[in-house]
Formats: C-alpha cells, structure tokens, sequence
C-alpha cells in the first residue's frame, strides 16, 4: 500500500465529488464595509455556508492592509476549515529561486494554506517551488476579467493569445498532479479554449456576480471531462448578503442547474 | 511655491546624485544562515552599509516564511532607514483593482516601503493603485535572469521580444513619474535594449554578484542619460561578508568606475 498523501488536484477532485459542490466562496474582507474583527467575520461567513461549498478563498491583500497583524488574522481564518473542504489562499506570489521557496514555506508552512495563486511571469522555474510538495497545489494566474488583461494576455504569439500559450505550458509543468490555472469567469469563450489547451488542469473561476460573469456559461464552457475540475467563486455577492447562508445555498444550486 | 511631494523617481535620482551611490543592499536573509533576530541582523546590516549605498530592498518573502509576525519584522526593518536613503519593499505583488489597492495600503502605509517591486501579468489597470500616490513608486518586473525568464518574456510578438513589449507599454504608465523597470544583470545586451526602450524610466538591478550578472557592462547598458537611473542590488555578497561595510563600499566603488 501507497501511504502517500494524495497529490492536490485528486484531493480536491474528491472533495468536489463528495460535497456535490463546485462553489468556492471567495473571503475578501474590504474593511470598510466590517463592523467586526476581520477574522470573526470570515469565520462567521466560514460557519454560514460551509454546508454549500467545497472550498474559500481568504484574500491575502485586504488582510496585509489591516495592520502589521495581518498573517496572524488570515492564519486563523485559514485554520477554520471545515471537515473535507479546501481553503486556497489568494496572494498572487511569484519569484524566483529559493524566494519562491521561502513563499511557498509561508503559504503552506506558516500560514496554513492547502492552495495559492502564484503569477506566471517569471516562468517555469518561479512556479515550481510551489509545487514541490505534491498535497499542496498552486494555481496559476491564465485569463483575468480585468480590462488590462489586453496588456499581455491577449497579446499573439504565432497566432494565439499568450494566456493560451501559457496553459499549454502549464500542463507541461503540471507533473506531480498540483496545478490548476485562474481563468476569469467573464469571457466564457475564453474559458473554452483554456479548457481545450489544459483539459485536465482543475480551474479557479472568480468573477461570478460582482464581476459581471454569466455563470451557466462560464459553468457550461469549463467543465472537465467528468463533469467537475472547476471552482466557482464568488465573494461579496454571498459575503456581504443579508442572508450569506441562502447565498451560498442559491449560488451552488444554480452551479447544479448549469451542470445539468 | 508648489509644496507637493516630490514624484518618486525624483526623490530616487536626488538621493542618487546626492549620495553619489547607485548600490541598493538587498535584504534577503535566509534564515537558515542566521544567528540572530532577523530584524537585528537586517538592521545591522544597514547601519554597517548605509554610507555606500542609496537604497536597501528587504524581500517580503523571508520574513514571511519566519512565521505569523513576519511583517512586524519587515516593518522594523523598513522603519530603520537611514536620512535620505529609499526603502524598496520586494514583494512582487499583483492583482486587479480594490485589491491591488489594498496591497499598495500594506506596502505603503502599513509597512512603510518608499516603493514596491510589482508583477505585470494582470496589466495596466493593475499596477496604476502602485502609482496612485506619486510619492511612492513601484518597481515592474519586465525582464529577469532567471532560466525561466525565456517562458513568457522572451517570447516574440510582432518581432519583439515580450519584455521590451511591457517596457513599451510601462513609459505610457509612468504619468505621475513614479514608476520603474526590474531588469537583470545577467543579460547587458538586454538592459541596454530595455534602457533604449524606456530612457527615463529609473531601473532596479538584482543579480550582481551571486547570480552572476557582470556589474561593468550592465551598469554601462542600463545608465540613463544623466549617468544614474539605476539601482544596483547586490544582496547575499554583502549581506553574509565577513565584513559588510567593506564588501557595500568595493561594491559601490566598482559601480563608480563603471559609470567612468
């Protein structure tokens, strides 16, 4: 018997498969708008919808800008993960070398995190050390919904756009089966060829609600072969409703309905 | 008298030419190699060197990785700059809107970075909240001398490669004057590309000494027209010498005879 944990992408794939859900709920705590501690928000938010969702996605930027207490407070949300969910930190890193390593030790390590975003400009050699401990996973920065993705992802690069090239070469980069990609939820069309260039790489897909995407769409366009490989994330929609529990519950159930 | 703050990339050439130093000492303190408090060892390293150089550049990541108060460490560090000298955070941080907002909080406000190194995968519309406040400054990541550098940035399009593509694209960000280009040592013949890409555009250089980079011939590649415009990183040969303070001023005499 193989008593090795499972790599990342398997693990999260049973997890999808057990809780029936492909919804990721997207903890971005804008200050502002709190009249609570930051961390008793998010775990409040955490208790809420757990039940609906098969992961969260705490926001490094909004608690490194409360104060110098920041990774305390994300620490502490991360490590309220409910029972067989996954809890992927949003902190977009990315360097070279023994710095990647150092991050990657502070992502998993320190902080606590099954997943991080990490960003591709520096290529291969800055991803992997992300990727060294196969029951962590990485995923990787694709196609955003921003108007600046233009500036480079759109760019051709004989005749497809580079985010594209990109998700041929993270597939390449993928060996130990802990790679995923982020690819924005408001371009369906673009989530199609993603999925065509990387069809076994699970996808993080933000932008449903707040960010203007469709979701039956965005669903239909980024399904895997066996009907999951995709989390759904939505934040100030389920976070900041009157009722976060009926959100949640609506949002994953309008997921199922797009399943089919 | 106009008593607004000076934009960045004035306050960092004043300090250049007022100093005569172009050596920024990078903190990067592994902490395997340490036998003390990091924020101890950073600061005497600052106290050791500050007379040779005009800049320090702390890296986020291995204050992040010592555990959940790495960020009190890095703002005792950031806050032990020396009269006149300019604090770049190396955080390689990017996302989109409120977001990226919020980093720029944590690196400005709450940690008290003169300036930030930026990732421009996401484009534009992603860097501009680094440059929001033209006191402060973001440094780009645009062209690295890491292997896998040639993934995405060495890529063609229309003829050029991807990294003087964004060098392009950055003079058209830098409306408030404060924002700059990393560019590796390891490549003269692609700093001088880069530097004819964006003559006013100020540079950060890491990769003299260990990373191999040739100080002689890229600081004559990267010069811009006043003779400064850049900053010259050295960090591990400083950083662990027997003695710091002799290793910073050799490093930034060599630099002087470069600049003939």
């Amino acid at each position: 018997m193989n008593d090795a944990p499972l790599p990342f992408n398997r693990r999260l794939d049973e997890a999808m498969e057990k809780t029936g859900s492909l919804l990721c709920v997207g903890l971005d705590p804008r200050v502002a708008l709190l009249e609570e501690p930051v961390e008793d928000f998010c775990r409040r938010i955490i208790d809420a919808t757990w039940e609906a969702a098969v992961a969260f996605k705490p926001n490094a930027a909004f608690f490194e800008a409360l104060g110098l207490d920041g990774h305390q407070r994300l620490a502490t949300v991360l490590g309220h993960c409910p029972p067989g969910r996954i809890m992927v930190l949003d902190a977009k890193r990315g360097d070279i070398g023994s710095t990647a390593e150092a991050y990657a030790h502070a992502a998993f390590g320190v902080l606590g995190a099954d997943a991080v975003t990490v960003s591709p400009y520096l290529g291969g050699d800055s991803v992997a050390p992300f990727l060294a401990d196969a029951a962590h996973g990485a995923f990787l920065l694709c196609h955003t919904s921003n108007p600046g993705a233009a500036d480079l992802q759109h760019l051709e690069i004989e005749g497809r756009p580079l985010y594209l090239h990109l998700a041929a070469l993270a597939r390449g980069w993928n060996a130990q089966g802990n790679l995923g990609l982020v690819v924005g939820a408001t371009y369906p069309e673009a989530l199609e060829r993603v999925r065509a260039a990387a069809p076994e790489l699970p996808f993080l897909v933000p932008g449903i609600g707040a960010q203007g995407g469709d979701l039956e769409a965005s669903v239909r366009a980024g399904l895997d072969a066996l009907g999951r490989g995709l989390l759904i994330s939505s934040s100030r929609e389920i976070i900041f409703a009157a009722d976060p529990r009926a959100a949640a519950l609506r949002t994953r159930d309008a997921i199922d309905r797009a399943r089919g």
